[in-house]
């Protein structure tokens, strides 16, 4: 098994030709990095390849991945609902097992200077990676879009962290950064009434007053009957999910609603699991060597 | 990594000579099995050795272990706290990883007929083992010691599972059986009154009418001002942590005493703390493939 492990999930404008999505995935397996998921959507246009590897071997994957779609991606043909500014239209490195965000700033840095110097496409860091406050949004770089960006790059405070400030012809730019894994979290509330899930969002969310690493939304769920507050909790290191499931749920009760369950969309980290137990159960002196899991491990990986 | 492990915890009736409790674990090490804790008590006069192994090699390290015990250790001159009724007093083997306690019954009535052939030494099944109720609780059995079982064993009731009704002269006889994992499960209370504590044991535990899984006494941490309720979880996977905890919770609410904190003594499996955040996050629709960690595992393992 493999003991270091950063995740990667590179985003392509491509979701409907299968042939060049299985292409580009193929060329991206390789020693010590795998392909684990992938979700194309034909009306976005946009697929989403989830990939681990070692930290030594994920650079030459995505090298391999990003060659494929510069030379099956023309952008210049690219219809799709979803905004995007590259063929590989951002590129984010996620540490998952015994690595660190600065292992994956320092990854992305390097990635970032070789797709510029190897395909002429210009590179902004975002997010951890961001060389300044206003490039961490991936949104606020990606506005005008591919269409938009031979003017953009030409601004003063747009140009590259790598590259030349010359739009590739048909591949555009690519945003590239390291950043947590993102928790998808949806709390869904006994009610009909939407607008108590947006104001219970608005109440949690960062960008409202609430918790830092939360952004959130009130949907309605018309044909189960309830509303649900939808949330992405952005460093669950640092907002722990069962903080958030708490502050929920006490503003469900200020308005007198239940919380019926909540929902994990794609993956959860383990660690964020454990942390919810350590804080209901109110373990006291609770470290990773308590878990039998970890003791075993530990004991079978020291002379292997 | 090994795949499928199952643990075992053979206590052996030897705690103070260093060099004969080294030679034992020594013996018992081997392809696929692994020694990952020794504890060893002198007053008890007994070492509890906890050995991980893949299920079709777990057996030869016992045998091994067996051996080694029988020709060191004799009961004869044997003295401590601790109640023994055999060199090698007991052996229980708990699934720990892709097993399952069947496999674990099955496990321990093969190596049970081992050891009475090989050794000559009675073998009492017990706990899921048990061939009949009364067997099923350890300290029943073992009630007599070494030095009773002469005549214990010519008892109708106490014919041994394996082996001949005669006790091996310097070994005695051995327990084998299969259990589930047992968590030691501690929660602490802010008062220094001990009745409360022992009130709320008995209203948690099994025997008085409490949870089916739950064994609990009340004690008192005079030294850090507080009482605990010091539990062991025998079976989690149907009395689950997270309903013993709120149990003690709510009981001493109704003494109007605050929980200060729990503690793990000795390690927790995994799934016990992912089931309590499960629960405490009233989530619907979980399963382990929405954990990050199981998805890559399973990713990785797929085609190696």
């Amino acid at each position: 098994m493999w003991n270091k492990l950063i995740e990667s999930v590179p985003n392509i404008s491509e979701g409907r030709r299968r042939s060049v999505i299985d292409e580009i995935v193929a060329a991206t397996d390789g020693e010590g990095i795998r392909v684990i998921d992938l979700h194309s959507d034909p009306v976005y246009n946009r697929s989403v390849i989830t990939i681990v590897g070692r930290p030594e071997m994920i650079k030459a994957g995505i090298i391999r991945l990003v060659d494929r779609a510069v030379q099956l991606i023309d952008l210049n043909k690219h219809t799709g609902e979803h905004p995007r500014m590259g063929a590989v239209d951002v590129i984010p490195f996620i540490p998952v097992k015994r690595t660190t965000i600065e292992e994956c700033i320092s990854l992305s840095c390097d990635v970032g200077q070789e797709i510029a110097e190897r395909f002429s496409i210009p590179v902004y860091l975002y997010e951890r990676s961001a060389t300044s406050i206003k490039r961490s949004d991936l949104a606020t770089i990606r506005r005008g879009e591919f269409e938009g960006f031979a003017k953009k790059i030409l601004l003063p405070e747009w140009s590259p962290d790598f590259g030349e400030r010359r739009v590739h012809p048909t591949a555009g730019v690519t945003a590239v950064g390291a950043r947590q894994f993102l928790i998808a979290y949806n709390i869904n509330l006994a009610t009909t009434d939407i607008k108590i899930a947006q104001q219970i969002a608005a109440a949690v969310r960062h960008r409202n007053g609430g918790l830092r690493f939360v952004k959130a939304l009130g949907f309605s769920l018309a044909d189960r009957g309830i509303v649900q507050v939808s949330m992405n909790l952005t460093d669950f290191t640092k907002t722990p999910i069962h903080r958030v499931f708490d502050m929920v749920a006490r503003e469900a009760e200020r308005h007198g609603v239940m919380v019926v369950g909540s929902e994990i969309a794609g993956t959860i980290p383990r660690s964020a699991l454990i942390a919810a137990a350590e804080y209901y159960l109110r373990m006291t002196g609770f470290s990773k060597s308590l878990i039998l899991e970890e003791r075993i491990e530990e004991a079978l990986s020291e002379d292997s």
